[in-house]
């Protein structure tokens, strides 16, 4: 017996769970984990399931798309890990967590190898056995660098690209070969604070709370649909450093959780939302 | 067109979403929201559903009865407020809190009484217009106290009676009258500081996190189903009557929430856990 | 014996403590709390203490003054319940909140009137005594009005005035009136959604996190010094109304306890942040 | 310059915070941070400072001493980063949350060992170049066990014994040879689940938070004063084993915060409380 993961997003319709469910019947499947949310305002209709059994995924999809509205977009694959690479610049707290997780075997996900614009991470990289590339950006333009990225992502195709405190702005001619695949962790609860050192400018506009998001990267740098966020309390003894500290364990916990979802197909990408079993 | 909700708890089998949708989809109804759980260790199959359409409800249950286990609780009626009696003893923050909610128009629910061990709330109550019912328990036996307070619930006979601050202890022949139909908020982050003034154990204990807990109430003092808990954190700087002054606002906003679960039939109770939609 | 509160700020100096210390120890107070923060960066000092004694509050400020640097402000007075003004609009939910901690004692202020540019709230203020004006804005332009209101204002010359939920912008020239003295509460964990409907800018921005900010008002719309923020989570569920109606318990929560800070004098403003004791 | 931490705790009097910055003036040292604190109800003064200068610290101290009440606790020490001993079980991810701090630079101390009663985390400790005790307890008493960590311990007489999820009950016996001196992480919201399981029992009793304590190590089990606290939101969804999985990362946290306090000497113990600067 497999698992497998379903995702279907459609326009709502009257019996849409009643069709699906009626596939999946006929199947002999069993439905282990079930979600479902309609949209009222767009009439759009979302659907997540984990099924167990022993299914022709071909076969099964096309069934589904049989009985479901034109516009469906269904995914349907054997639940397994999957594979990411990791980007990092120099600060070590969200990549390290990450390999610390992986090292005593609580991601689910193979991870390929670690990027970087420096050369500081690499012995944190070995240390738990994953290949480092170290691409200086150097009197490099940014087309260039990025090109160089991309030919070492190509050679491992990864699943989910993850940004773990990866400190370059990404073109959009980089992210439209990982759309909708490419994680980063923001470090302010946004839309505050969008751009460089958003410690800084918390700390001059004097805010009570500091916080963490992290969003699926698209073409407009900091506006990604966002997948989670968290916030701790600061007050007036923290000065910005002290707020970089303090928000380094909101950073990593908040991207760690993102991480989670998304090696679980727990996200669906809705405009500029997320919608989350 | 109406709205109803419809509820289900039976024993797992496959294929429970096909059969329920099928005979959903047969009535012609829409499904607004839609929620299902499966507790895979027991295996039991949790179903809620807002409908929209018009039913005929008595043959909507006998069908969905005929599909379902045996076992299957079914419970299908219109959305519709619900009646409430709240009980409080002295203090007003719970009590206000639901009282100006309802004031302005954004309780689901149609408060029938407020009734109390002393008459301090009776102002207040009166304000907002709401019958106020002083039912002094001295020099009466917990028993007689309580038939006079049964008496005059047995008027109201309310889907829901909350214990809003409500100090005094129910007994387990109270509680039978009105199983799984009391709420009350507890000021302490359950199952810690059970039992007299929940504060002054906090302090003692030197906790640095305090809290309320919204739960059903049954046979065992504060050991009922909990609908909802909160905490806000404290310092040293905090003796047991500051704590239980910001505690004052856990309070009433975890109690607030719970009634809000309860009044648009979101709960499940199951065991002493309770399954929330 | 009564109770004084001091609350110094100037440039730091080696000994600034010693030299309060030794003045207040001459003078026969007792320190019963006592709070201290250097700002190392701008060598700013700030101090705040309750005092216990019998003191000639002019004398004892002159001593200060002989001692501390010439930019020192300092405060000195009996602590007492501060006059406050509330304004409103037409949601009652944060106004209610206040009038309902007044009532039951728990506030240490005089509430002297609700101004509100509607008639909405009129019932629920007389409800609990409190004087209410109608200032009706419409066929007004800003300055006209507001000179309406501040007639009002000036009658009951309150200590401070306090904006709950009240949706007119205030004119720089309003606010001179009664500089440092006006909290507002904002919908949103600013500086994210500044302006109007943050709930509807959060629901398109896909947050995950929704929350409220009270801050003093100064001349630049939504951008005074912040005293207290909180957050809760939202999920896909929420669309902007129920962000709207989840977000009132943060309003609420978060505007009482600034007000509460703002009433024991605990707040120092220092820019466009604040110092909080 | 170098800096110095200044601790005091005595029974309070008048004139306190004069007489030691007296002490402090005329020593011509510079206050960087100072903070107070007086438990009303007991009379007993709490103080801390961090000072900048150059001193004798045995004359201060004694210097100090002639002018404080003879009950007076009296630390001062230069600021220095101390010596930790980790101990461990089996589960890796607040060991490994802790070594990777240490790796980056961002613990204030020197970890001396790893102990632990079983040999899984001894790679992940070594990878960190972190000496490795391991001390099986398989075939001996309790207290044969304890002297063989002892014998280790008194080879580095640590400052601090970090229990960084060490699964066994440490003795009295034990407890006495490092009074004050041994900090836990308890994965739960104490004084909720002590004992054996807490995510078992907390699924049990249905709780809607979990949480994770950090508290110095006292002669009752899960009884000792409590450093810090923080819990997360769960549901129906969460099993047990969910629970520990999303606990983990309120645990790592949590007793990072704690370690953070008191690495800086900002934590008193009061009696089973903590006063924390």
């Amino acid at each position: 017996m497999s698992q497998y993961i379903l995702k279907i997003d459609c326009s709502d319709e009257k019996g849409l769970i009643y069709r699906i469910a009626d596939v999946i019947a006929k199947n002999d499947l069993n439905i282990e984990k079930n979600h479902e949310f309609v949209d009222q305002e767009n009439q759009k209709f979302f659907f997540r399931a984990r099924l167990i059994g022993n299914i022709d995924t071909v076969a099964l999809k096309s069934q589904l798309a049989e009985v479901l509205p034109s516009d469906a977009n269904i995914y349907l694959g054997a639940r397994r890990a999957k594979n990411i690479v990791l980007m990092a610049t120099k600060e070590s707290h969200c990549l390290g967590d990450i390999l610390l997780k992986n090292y005593s075997g609580e991601l689910f996900a193979n991870i390929q190898a670690v990027i970087s614009n420096h050369d500081v991470l690499r012995e944190l990289s070995e240390k738990f056995e994953i290949p480092y590339f170290y691409v200086s950006a150097e009197n490099l333009e940014r087309r260039a660098h990025e090109e160089k990225v991309l030919t070492i992502l190509s050679e491992f195709n990864p699943d989910l690209i993850v940004l773990a405190k990866y400190m370059r702005i990404l073109s959009s001619d980089f992210v439209k070969h990982y759309e909708n695949r490419i994680i980063n962790i923001h470090h302010s609860f946004l839309p505050a604070f969008i751009g460089a050192n958003p410690y800084k400018q918390a700390y001059q506009r004097g805010v009570k709370i500091i916080g963490a998001t992290a969003h699926f990267v698209n073409d407009n740098l900091d506006e990604g649909p966002i997948i989670a966020q968290d916030v701790i309390h600061v007050n007036h003894e923290y000065d910005w450093r002290a707020m970089q500290r303090a928000g380094r364990n909101v950073e990593k916990v908040v991207l760690s959780n993102a991480l989670d979802l998304a090696l679980e197909d727990r996200i669906f990408i809705y405009g500029n939302r997320t919608i989350i079993f």
